[in-house]
């Protein structure tokens, strides 16, 4: 699988799906990004916006052709869309930016990231979870039944989160546990517990990628990933026009992006209750390295292989504290404060997750430094007059 | 609880939904049911159809009303559209059938049986999958909102599944399971991995409503039930055209009803593979009172109470062998043919699950007898002249 392949990337406008899109296109396979820009609805709903200029895809992808000569086909759809899905593997697909229109073949591997990704989006109200529902499963279930008809050894990379979990009073496995119970045993999926819709869902497409794997003898990778920070990766260095979205919002930011920003512009860093809560973390470029560990790595037939995604693992006070001490390094008057939590969840809780999984593939990650805080700093203070204080907190409570 | 409560069964038209609504009004409840006919739908495009004629629920409603002067309201509406799901909880629903017009209340209880409910249906291809997912989520996920934001104290009660377990290596507890996992221990909904789309489906849920608990308090029994047999009930004896629909054929019917229509009009009974699946059974008769005790039972708010609702475990083999022999009694010939196992299932395997708890609140089982089989016989032999041969057998392979 390390040789040319078809690559098809679903949700390639999003953070992670367009940087991944570059990092496989540099390392010369065929790339199909897809997406129908659901994120920059949802965006527009809540009055949020990114903090960089985030150009669309067949710009990003026109500009990516000028630099390297490499070209990522481009196809905006709904793959909720049954049809749309299947014209993905039937070759019926018509792409919107491409230099050869051709079907690029039907995909030898399939990255799946197009999911509505937003824990507090989710709850906002019974409209938004449902679109969050069912958009997700949707394009989980269409994907999984178009590999079994058109192409039934497509791996299938899909992304996770390590919510999916919760915070429970056992070691976490990587995905599977060994339960001995009154005088006998089996193997089952890691028991799982989410603590917004947004993760239920992602409950969900375990399920059901499971039940694909069991049942029909699909290879599937399934990647439970922390929240990620970092906004340049190799590729993005090319042409800053090629960075990824980047979001500071409490709605579609990730806590680390969120705090930096915050920072620069003098808004206090929020901290929910204790500050205690812990979860794993990783940076955007230690999340391509790892796509590219499972792509190099698929599971035997009918096996499902699961990761845990992270590199470290941080409480949210710990977080503060570090942005805290770079921000106030670089000149900002840095708070911290803590307000009461808006949302049910434990504090002061165990966690002690198992993510050697990748590093066994060969995967070494990159652990954040002063270093790293301060080129991300770097990076949001040259978009400082971009900042819109207002969008920062929304008062998403449950 | 147990005093005149307002209670609505969502999918009031199925083989369940209504004889739970007589069973319910007979008690002096006011009862509402809501269907949109959909399983009616799904029959027709499956070229299948019930072996007794079964009236519409307006139909029912008033013969129901003249038997026993109590009013069951009917709502015909499409529970996944998010403002049908809320008309009921804001009172703003129009009734289709009902003495008195006004508003019900908004209910003390809701009976949740409104899910695409075959496994087969859910396996014939990816539009029919996604049918049953998105139905059956959209209208868990619109029920459990609508009880948050109008009535978060209404009490739920949600046919899942025995199927949501599998045939796991280990002894079936109800619903939970302790594990104790490298020095530390917690409790988790037991492991479930199911074996079709519609299974999955109910796992998924259990996921949702099992966060809708834990976030929000909600009241919520989940009531995980094998395979049912059966047609008449108490208070369908009172006029046969009160007596619920019943399917034989192989995708909406269940095995013990199909197996003795095909008795009837000597097409052999098929066994799949060794015929040694064992699953938990039970009577119509006991589903309703299993869902009543859950009624006069419910947990304390934020705590999910998950029964295992089956009165006994048999192989299908056993259930062959106990039809035909009741069968060839009452003069009909009836072979038993084993066929190549057209599932994905394992034929040989450990089953052993716990289902005391609906006993212990007080429910009396029904045991499968010669009795209950003669009488089964005899209703379904009266209604020979209605069986089609041609639809017994559909070849659903997956």
């Amino acid at each position: 699988m390390s040789k040319k392949s078809n690559i098809l990337i679903l949700g390639g406008d999003g953070y992670l799906g367009w940087p991944t899109a570059m990092h496989f296109s540099s390392r010369g396979h065929n790339v199909t990004v897809v997406d129908n820009y659901s994120r920059r609805k949802n965006f527009k709903e809540c009055g949020v916006d990114f903090l960089t200029p985030t150009l669309d895809l067949n710009e990003r992808a026109k500009i990516w052709y000028e630099s390297t000569g490499k070209e990522i086909k481009v196809f905006i759809g709904d793959l909720s869309e049954i049809n749309v899905t299947k014209s993905l593997f039937d070759g019926t697909v018509k792409y919107d930016w491409a230099i050869n229109k051709n079907f690029s073949g039907i995909p030898n591997c399939v990255i799946h990231f197009a999911e509505q990704p937003s824990a507090p989006y989710s709850m906002l109200n019974l409209e938004k979870s449902d679109f969050t529902i069912i958009n997700n499963l949707r394009v989980t279930n269409n994907l999984m039944w178009c590999v079994k008809d058109f192409s039934p050894t497509t791996h299938i990379i899909k992304l996770g989160t390590m919510g999916e979990y919760g915070t429970p009073n056992i070691d976490i496995e990587e995905g599977w546990i060994d339960i001995y119970h009154k005088g006998k045993n089996d193997r089952f999926l890691f028991p799982r517990q989410a603590s917004s819709i947004y993760h239920t869902s992602k409950i969900m497409d375990t399920d059901l990628l499971w039940f694909g794997v069991r049942t029909w003898g699909l290879t599937i990778t399934d990647l439970m990933q922390g929240p990620v920070y970092g906004i340049e990766t190799d590729e993005s260095l090319k042409d800053q026009r090629l960075m990824t979205s980047f979001s500071y919002d409490e709605i579609f930011g990730t806590v680390l992006n969120r705090f930096i920003v915050q920072s620069i512009c003098n808004y206090p860093l929020t901290i929910y209750g204790s500050g205690n809560q812990k979860r794993g973390y990783l940076n955007l470029i230690d999340t391509l390295k790892c796509i590219y560990a499972a792509f190099e790595n698929p599971p035997t037939q009918g096996k499902l292989d699961i990761y845990n995604q992270i590199t470290e693992v941080l409480s949210v006070k710990e977080i503060a504290l570090l942005v805290q001490q770079i921000g106030n390094e670089r000149g900002h008057k840095v708070k911290i404060q803590s307000v009461d939590n808006p949302r049910v969840e434990k504090e002061d809780h165990y966690y002690n997750p198992k993510y050697s999984g990748l590093q066994e593939l060969g995967f070494k990650p990159t652990f954040l430094s002063s270093e790293i805080l301060n080129k991300l700093f770097a990076i949001c203070e040259k978009y400082s007059t971009n900042i819109n204080e207002d969008i920062i907190f929304k008062g998403v409570k449950w």
